[in-house]
């Protein structure tokens, strides 16, 4: 591999274009005329303009993409996370480009995506799932059945829907038939496809995911797993990692069956297999699985001192997984504040603007990951996250405490962000003791 | 401890309070007045502004400081380095106020302070030295003696000097009387005390220092080595840790050896422990001892994981080690650049002034101490570092890698910095080969 184009703007460009640097491969950047004075176009050593404003006229537009990559002769991409990163269509162009796409297969991409699919799928190698039906249902008899089996509440979810859309709760018998019928019209409005499965509804549950890295050859490994129950409107806001929750047996019976499961689809590259622990029952159930590099990736790297998007990119290239699973270690403790331009006092609304005044709180133990700079402004258009925050300590207490200085210090003007906010939830009782779910916001009303 | 007064400014003032901040200790900055804009004077629970822009006049002033101290009612003083980290006087000062001094007792920095008794103690408690007088030599027909058992070149030191000042070179015995009568003139004039000692002259060596810290009740532990053998004028100007060019065997020996010197003499605090050493006969040869936390203690902080100022607290406060030495572990390796306001196309000459851009190169095992922000200038008064730069990566190479693609990505401006010269030593092959002695910049003419 010898030249990466980067499919991406912000932070996560910038971050790949880091190790691409660090691992002597030349980057290519590509932006859409609202990002041209962006920090990504300025570190890559190419960068080609590929369209305007609107993502699906640049970001997500594959022929400007396959175009640059032709002009720029470069002979991998790398997604990144959001835009075409689960794209299985555009995954199989780069196949047919004959372009190393950096990230898994088409076909793997496709599997994890149908949301049914990837259940079954993960239930077969191994890993639980919440109960519900086999896949796809077929007719209201199927479902009445389901139902009978597994109990009430439960979620009917449209099989293309995803990150809370498409997604219908049932609380008794009587509201069934309506509600699945609703369901599939919806999901045939929204997403083309009423095809639609079952689960049990989870009421209190932690989020708590397991990022692995695959060779694509049966090797596959886990970087332990990350706590992101802190979330608001299914967009997560902190980010943890290991998991303080759990005890070492839990961690370790997790971790080891989802690489195991992972290992088993012959998975390449990275991805994170989501689910929802319920402290209760110490029980986990299957939620998804991200076929891609994630925001919080960071604090895995923190942790266990990898640098994951190294690894993505050798194992695309065809290497072998530099690390066996007993090299992988914990170290400390990582959480990660995810800085947003977006109004806490008017309902989070994203808040575009300039960035006039910037200084972050540095210093040992302290990681920043952003794309801003003085004198840039955030465009409308794309994601409001200007800045990941992320803080690496022994314990969770005294990342804590680090974190709340950090916020402290750091000043973002005059653009509004969600510093504050993020100040006040490091200082909750219910953070501080660790007892939270992933409806912490919603039901202490903190997010109204 | 509820209240610690911090008797410095720049980048290690910052360093200090942000620890406290993490202990939730209350910090009060002091500030001359041309320090009012300082970071550390923001960030700071408390600031007290102690004198003019002058340091004898703010810094240097015992009275100020000491009334700053009874004003706020802080029950402990961390000097940091330079000004009055190391005067014996003002640790004295603070045992008969009843402050709590964070570092060694006035006593051991009386000691320490006097380098031939410094190297009498040290040779005494086991760690190998420089062939030379036992102490102050007295008189010409003692000069001669040890002349004739160490042999040539030697080199006549003051008592009193250091950091390159106060020495004579000897080459063969003809120069010995003369020189020997210069350099006690030379002495007496220039630091009032005409007491010389004598060493054999090490011309090849690398500069190899041990971080260790004491309990001051006989426990010391160390934090491994560092090799910062690139240095201008006797000023550092990049540091390692580890030193690669140990083994582990010599490592192990030099690093035992160093702690269980320092726990001899019931240190109390962070102090490092200075040696030549020469390749050639994997010899160590003690230069000085440090009795203060020093600039590069950061990237002992990055491969072990320990916060040195947090134990420098820890210990001033009567507390045990919170680890012992078989717990701390080296992880990684990592680089220090220091980054000065000079201009390197005119001598390197001091080049304060103001700092409008600033964009530091970020991410993955990077670290920046600085208290520098957009809108600071840079008085003319005081030392001219404005920023370290700190990487951390799993090898020597692969941290060198990310150092080149940090300080490229950095811009600080106008102000005229060394950023471009540190890129360029990243790029040298002897330093890429890590073949290199103290003399390297001299030798290549590199700083001409």
């Amino acid at each position: 591999m010898k030249k990466v184009l980067i499919a991406n703007r912000g932070e996560i460009a910038v971050r790949i274009i880091r190790t691409l640097k660090e691992m002597d491969v030349r980057s290519v950047a590509v932006y859409s005329t609202a990002d041209r004075d962006s920090l990504h176009v300025a570190l890559a050593d190419e960068a080609i303009c590929i369209g305007p404003a609107k993502s699906s006229d640049s970001y997500l537009d594959f022929d400007a993409i396959a175009a640059a990559i032709e002009v720029s002769g470069a002979d991998a991409v790398h997604p990144g996370y959001g835009f075409l990163s689960e794209s299985e269509a555009f995954a199989r162009r780069m196949e047919e480009m004959g372009i190393t796409f950096i990230g898994p297969t088409a076909d793997t991409i496709s599997r994890m995506g149908d949301k049914a699919m990837a259940r079954q799928t993960m239930k077969a190698a191994g890993v639980p799932v919440i109960p519900g039906s086999d896949g796809v249902v077929d007719g209201f008899g199927e479902v009445e059945k389901v139902a009978q089996n597994i109990g009430y509440p439960l979620v009917i979810k449209a099989v293309s829907g995803g990150g809370g859309k498409g997604m219908r709760f049932v609380h008794d018998q009587s509201a069934l038939e309506k509600q699945y019928k609703d369901a599939k019209k919806e999901a045939k409005n929204a997403f083309g496809d009423d095809r639609i499965y079952i689960e049990k509804f989870i009421e209190r549950a932690r989020h708590i995911e397991v990022q692995v890295v695959g060779d694509g050859r049966g090797e596959a490994i886990h970087l332990f797993e990350r706590d992101c129950s802190i979330q608001r409107n299914n967009q997560k806001l902190i980010e943890e990692a290991p998991a303080a929750v759990l005890d070492a047996a839990l961690r370790d019976d997790i971790t080891r069956r989802t690489a195991e499961a992972v290992a088993k689809l012959d998975y390449r590259g990275a991805g994170t297999v989501e689910y929802l622990y319920v402290e209760s029952e110490a029980a986990f159930y299957f939620i998804e699985m991200n076929t891609r590099i994630q925001v919080e990736h960071t604090i895995s790297e923190e942790i266990t001192g990898i640098d994951i998007v190294r690894l993505q990119i050798e194992v695309a290239d065809g290497r072998p997984l530099p690390v066996t699973q007993d090299q992988v270690t914990i170290n400390g403790f990582a959480i990660e504040c995810r800085i947003n331009a977006e109004d806490p006092s008017d309902n989070f609304m994203p808040a575009p603007g300039p960035i006039n005044t910037l200084h972050f709180g540095m210093g040992h133990g302290v990681r920043i990951d952003s794309h801003i700079y003085p004198g840039y402004t955030v465009p409308p258009y794309y994601d409001s996250m200007i800045a990941k925050v992320i803080v690496h300590a022994p314990s969770r207490d005294a990342a804590i405490q680090k974190m709340m200085h950090v916020l402290d210090e750091t000043v973002i003007g005059p653009v509004r962000t969600n510093l504050d906010f993020q100040h006040y939830l490091m200082q909750h009782p219910n953070y501080r003791s660790n007892t939270v779910d992933i409806k912490f916001l919603l039901n202490n009303r903190i997010t109204e």
